[in-house]
């Protein structure tokens, strides 16, 4: 397998095994070495008081797309912190798109920027995650399928 | 009414509006003016890939506290960034606490500390929230009960 | 002029302006329209108790990329919050390169990714700003010389 | 030596060593255990192109009491990120102060909040910094003075 087909592996085995996946509906557009793109329809489930997104899915969903791409190797990586800025607000059944890109990686350290945008390119919000790589891989790669 | 039972009308207004708040199981513990103890227990469909909580949602349980408490004088006030270090774990069925703190008010800019443990006091996260007031009131307090 | 050549005048003019520049030894590399790259020499005076390069250093070289960037269209624009993640330590006489890129500008918010390495390519922080428009121009683009 | 006795030796023992703590004339008002207070005078060299504090030199502050409060209890313990809101802006010839607590510590990660006011008061900046400890000591307890 080449490092892109492990790193859509390792992301898909993520999405089967986590409970949040399902529960957001997130589908997976790309995964690359470093880098997934995912996105997510909004529900009435999702919006805060002022009957907007909520900062708190919009904030998962960029954390989903973070935990993909700093998993892409297959080490099992986790985040250790991250950061949000919002930049504007989203509706109910608009489509979210996060789109991580690691912008550097020092031993077990990683650090990946991510951008929500609507599916028609409008910017919703800019995340930057901090992770860290713990021991072991994710998925078993020698398995028979 | 005093500034802390405002604070904990609105706060009780928020949550019947929002849609994420009686989706997550949020409970409010405890508002008052510029402070905020809500609690959430972790479902599986909270849990990542790894089978702890999932950032997101220990973020967005952080995030809501923070909403509460920022929003706590009745003036209608937004999110404008926030940050969350993971400290630890935790796993399906244990309670979050997240306990929201003002640390500074300026002008129409808040920013409030937030402490996620567990309901017996482990550390989980820390969190700190940027939010801008963005005119208007969220409840009308002279409307008939 | 064109949008890159007011973004370098006015990087030019803050760098004159301001008493941090000359102080810490900051040489413009380049800057276009929402780009800026800079370089700083570590001082003995720039360390921090553990012989490396005090956070803080790194974060001001950051920063200052970060300001010329959201300032590159000449809008008079602040820094509202950043975030830096610290990689790798640096040692007096390296020489530090901060590159900094819009990430997102919506109305007066704008987010700017920065990357701090040595001249060598040597990861050391990578940092998110926040930056806020505040009204009126840096520089009167229409005076004589 | 009791730990607040330990922690302020400690931080001494940082300002002395450090090259930054003199450039910038910092003075340690109080250290205590997972505590630190400062101070600093703003210079016309710390100024930036709006002849204002540069926020560079105001999360060196922060970044210098952060740095005290997690090496009080003489563990080595480094910055692996942090953050800054800004509030106000300060001007030449003010002082301003950095008040450090630590938010929450398990194992080798910890959580320090950070404000920094002017000595009146005036709140200026919020700041959040997450260390980890690598291990060692910072001073010899046991060597003679």
């Amino acid at each position: 397998m080449t490092p892109d087909e492990i790193a859509r592996k390792v992301a898909d085995a993520m999405l089967a095994r986590e409970g949040t996946g399902p529960a957001w509906g997130i589908e997976i557009e790309e995964v690359r070495e470093g880098y997934a793109r995912i996105r997510m329809r909004l529900t009435a489930a999702m919006l805060n008081g002022h009957r907007k997104a909520h900062g708190g899915m919009v904030y998962a969903l960029a954390d989903t797309a973070f935990a993909y791409a700093c998993n892409s190797r297959n080490l099992r990586t986790v985040g250790a912190q991250a950061t949000m800025v919002f930049l504007d607000g989203a509706e109910e059944g608009e489509i979210l798109v996060a789109e991580a890109q690691e912008a550097a990686l020092v031993g077990r350290s990683g650090v990946y920027n991510v951008s929500v945008r609507t599916d028609r390119g409008r910017p919703v919000a800019e995340f930057q995650g901090f992770s860290r790589s713990v021991g072991g891989e994710f998925i078993d790669l020698n398995a028979s399928p």
